[in-house]
C-alpha cells in the first residue's frame, strides 16, 4: 500500500547492513559492546524508518529493532528483525532471552535529553552510558553511491526553485510573499516537507528570502545570512521587506528529497545591479570557480578556506566575508546529508582531508551592514579527481527585467 | 530598524517578569536556588528573544540573560539585563561577582542533551542538576490576555486557509499539490514558518492533506492521523495519493503567529458524502457542540473524554475513535501555547480541572482502516462561564462542487 504513496525510495538492505557493521567496527575500537540508536535521523540512516523504535546494536550479534507501534510499516521500511513490544519495559527481558548485555551502552548523547537518557539507563539496568555521536557522524561524512543519488534528487527540487525564482520575482513584492511562492514550488516538485539540523535548538527553514537590510541583521543561528522572520519567536526567514531595484534579493533555498538535503544560494537583481555589489560578487564567483577547479580528494578543507580567504583579502573585504562584526561566521562551508550541519565543516578551525563521497555546500558571502549582502552557494561532491556539483544551475546573478 | 521588519508584537516587560517571578515561586517549592534556561521556546517565554543565550534565574535576585552574539538583536527583544560575553567559560566568575550560586540548578531536563547538560555543569562547577521542565509546563499551561490574543491572529491564519481550501481542492489532484498551495496561502497570511513541538524527535509541518488510504497509516508521531508523507525518511504530511469524489479530504492546518500554535481540521468532500461516513461524521459533530455547551472552569478533563466516549459508545464506533488497532491515540484533545503538545491533555489519564486561560485543540476523529477518516478538530479558550472557540470557522463538512 505504502509503494504506492510516497515516492522516496527504500533504503537498499545492504547498504544498512554496511552501516551497521561500520558502526560495529567503531564500537569496538571505543569498548563499547552495545549501543542504542532513538533518534530518528540516526535511526533512518541505520533501520531506514523514523517510525518510533529502539535500535540495539551489540557489537557481535544482530541488531533488533523494537516498536511499540506500526510494527507492519517499520517491518515494510526496514530490512532488520523487528520485535513488536507492548511496553519498553520488556525490552531488557528480551535483550537477556538472547544474551545481549553490556556493562556500558553507546548512545547519542549529543541529541538524548537527559531525563530520556536517564529512563533507558533505568529500563535496561545499565549505569555506564558513553557518547557514540562522534562515531556516527564521522559514518555519515561519507555518502554512498546511493545517498549521491538522493543528493541529486534533492538538486533538482533546488535547481528547480531556483529557476523559477526568476519568474516570481517582482518590484515591491515582500519577502514573506516570495517566500510562499517558491516554497509551493518545492513542495509541489516533490520537496519532502522540511529540513533536519542536529541538536538542541537548531530549527531552520526551506526557503530565505533576505533582501537589503534584513540580509545583515544576525540570527540565533550559526549562518552568515539566516534574515530577520515575521516574529521574534522565529527569528528568521522572510519578512515584510519589500524588494527594491538594483539590490541583490537573496535566495537561499534547501531541497529535500527521501531525507537529503541541498542548500544552495544565488542573487536576484531587478534591473541592473548597484555598482557596490559588483566587486564582492565577483570575488565570490572567482573563489567558488577555483575552488571547482583545485579541490578534490586529498585537499585539506583548511587550504580550501585559505585558498578562499586570499581572493578576500586582495579585494580589501575581509570585514564583510561571511557576516560582519559579532555576526561573522567562522566556515565557508558545511557538510550535507540527512542533516544540513554534518562534517566535513570548511574552516581553519577543522582539519580535515576532502575524500570520495563527502558532500558539502560551500557558500562565500559578503555582508554589508546596512547595505545588503551579496554571495553564492553551491553543492560539492567530492570526487578522486575533482569536485562535481550536485546542481548544474549557473552561480551567475539571475537579472530580472 | 526590526521594527519596520518584522509584524509580531514583542513580549510586554511586565508579562516577562511576572513569568519570571511565577518560575522563581515554583523553585522556593521545589528549593532550587538557581535555574538556567537554554531551550529556545522557554527562553523566549521567559526572555521574549530566542536569540542563542543562557538565561539564569536566581531565586532571589533578578534574572541575567548570557548572550554571545547578536547582543543588540536580544537587547530590542528582551527587556531583561542582558550581559554580553565571548565564551560561556566568563559566566561563573560573573555569575560569583553578583553573589549567585546554588550547589543545585534546574534545568529543562526533558529537552537538554546529555553532552550539553554536562558542559553547563563543567562550566558552573555544579555537580547536582535537577529537572525544572513540569514546572515551566505548568507555568505555560495557562495563557495571559497577551497570549490569548497571539493564539487568536494565530487563529485567523488558520481559519483563512481553512477558508481558502474549498477552492483549491479538486478531484484527482494529489495530496501534495494541495499541500503545496494551502503552505504558501498561510505564510502570505502571515504564518511565522514552522510550528513547535517539545521533545526528541517530535517533528510536525503545517499543513497535513490527507484522503482515504492514508488517513488510516498511523505515523511516528501520537497523532490520530499523520498521513503518509512522500518519503519513508519524513513519513508523515501529504502523499501522491489522488482525490476522488465522495470521500472526505482531511485538511488539518497548524496556524502560527508570534510563536503561538492553533491547530484545527475539517472535511472537504468533493460531491456527496458517501454514505459510509455521515454517522461518525455526525458524532463528532455532536461531540463538538455537547462539549462547547457544557464545558467550562472547573469542569474535569476526564469529564470532557467521558461525555465524548458516551456518544462514540452509543454509536457503536468505538473501535475507530481516535484510530484503530496499535493506531488509536488514548486522547481526544492537547494543549496549545508556543508548542503543539502543551498541557491540559484531555484523556481519562490526566486528571486536569479546566481554569480559564487554557488554550487545547480538541479534535473527535474516526478512522476506517482501508476506507478513511472523518472527524473535527477546533480550539478551544477555557473561560469561566464557557468554553470560547478561537476560530469562528463553521464545523460543518465543506462541500465542493
Amino acid at each position: 500500500m505504502l509503494r504506492n504513496l510516497s515516492v522516496g525510495e527504500l533504503t537498499p538492505k545492504e547498504e544498512i547492513y554496511k552501516r551497521i557493521n561500520s558502526l560495529k567496527k567503531k564500537m569496538a575500537e571505543k569498548g563499547i559492546p552495545l549501543s542504542l540508536i532513538i533518534q530518528n535521523v540516526d535511526l533512518f540512516y541505520f533501520a531506514g524508518t523514523v517510525q518510533k523504535g529502539a535500535l540495539f546494536i551489540p557489537i557481535d550479534r544482530d541488531p533488533i529493532l523494537f516498536v511499540e507501534r506500526n510494527a507492519d510499516r517499520v517491518k515494510y521500511e526496514s530490512p532488520l528483525d523487528v520485535i513488536p513490544i507492548k511496553r519498553e519495559k520488556e525490552i531488557r527481558d528480551i535483550l537477556s532471552e538472547k544474551g545481549i548485555k553490556g556493562e556500558t551502552l553507546g548512545m547519542e548523547l549529543d541529541v538524548v535529553p537527559v531525563l530520556v537518557c536517564e529512563r533507558w539507563k533505568d529500563i535496561l539496568k545499565i549505569r555506564h552510558v558513553v557518547d557514540i555521536s562522534n562515531e556516527i557522524k564521522d559514518l555519515r561524512l561519507i555518502k554512498s553511491p546511493f545517498e549521491i543519488e538522493q543528493i541529486k534528487k534533492s538538486g533538482e527540487v533546488t535547481a528547480h526553485v531556483l529557476k523559477m525564482a526568476k519568474h516570481h520575482i517582482k518590484k515591491n513584492m515582500t519577502e514573506l510573499e516570495i517566500d510562499a511562492i517558491l516554497g509551493a514550488e518545492g513542495r509541489k516538485a516533490g520537496h519532502q516537507g522540511f529540513l533536519r539540523m542536529r541538536g538542541l535548538n537548531q530549527e531552520m527553514m526551506n526557503v530565505y528570502v533576505t533582501h537589503e537590510t534584513t540580509c545583515t541583521i544576525p540570527s540565533a543561528g550559526d549562518v552568515p545570512i539566516a534574515g530577520v522572520g515575521i516574529t521574534h519567536a522565529i527569528a528568521q526567514g522572510a519578512s515584510i521587506n519589500r524588494i527594491k531595484r538594483g539590490i541583490p534579493v537573496i535566495l537561499d533555498y534547501g531541497g529535500g528529497y527521501n531525507g537529503y538535503i541541498t542548500d544552495e544560494t544565488r542573487c536576484y537583481v531587478i534591473g541592473k545591479l548597484d555598482d557596490f555589489f559588483k566587486k564582492p560578487y565577483e570575488v565570490a564567483k572567482i573563489i567558488v570557480e577555483e575552488t571547482t577547479d583545485f579541490a578534490k580528494e586529498g585537499v585539506n578543507g583548511i587550504e580550501v578556506f585559505e585558498r578562499a580567504i586570499k581572493h578576500v583579502k586582495k579585494a580589501g573585504l575581509e570585514e564583510y566575508f561571511m557576516g560582519h562584526g559579532k555576526g561573522k561566521v567562522s566556515f565557508i562551508g558545511h557538510g550535507l546529508g540527512l542533516e544540513i550541519n554534518e562534517l566535513p565543516v570548511i574552516t581553519p578551525r577543522h582539519n580535515i582531508v576532502l575524500k570520495e563521497g563527502m558532500v558539502f555546500a560551500f557558500e562565500p558571502k559578503f555582508i554589508f551592514p546596512g547595505k545588503g549582502a551579496t554571495g553564492i552557494e553551491v553543492d560539492f561532491i567530492v570526487r578522486k579527481d575533482r569536485l562535481e556539483r550536485v546542481t548544474d544551475f549557473p552561480i551567475d546573478i539571475v537579472y530580472i527585467d
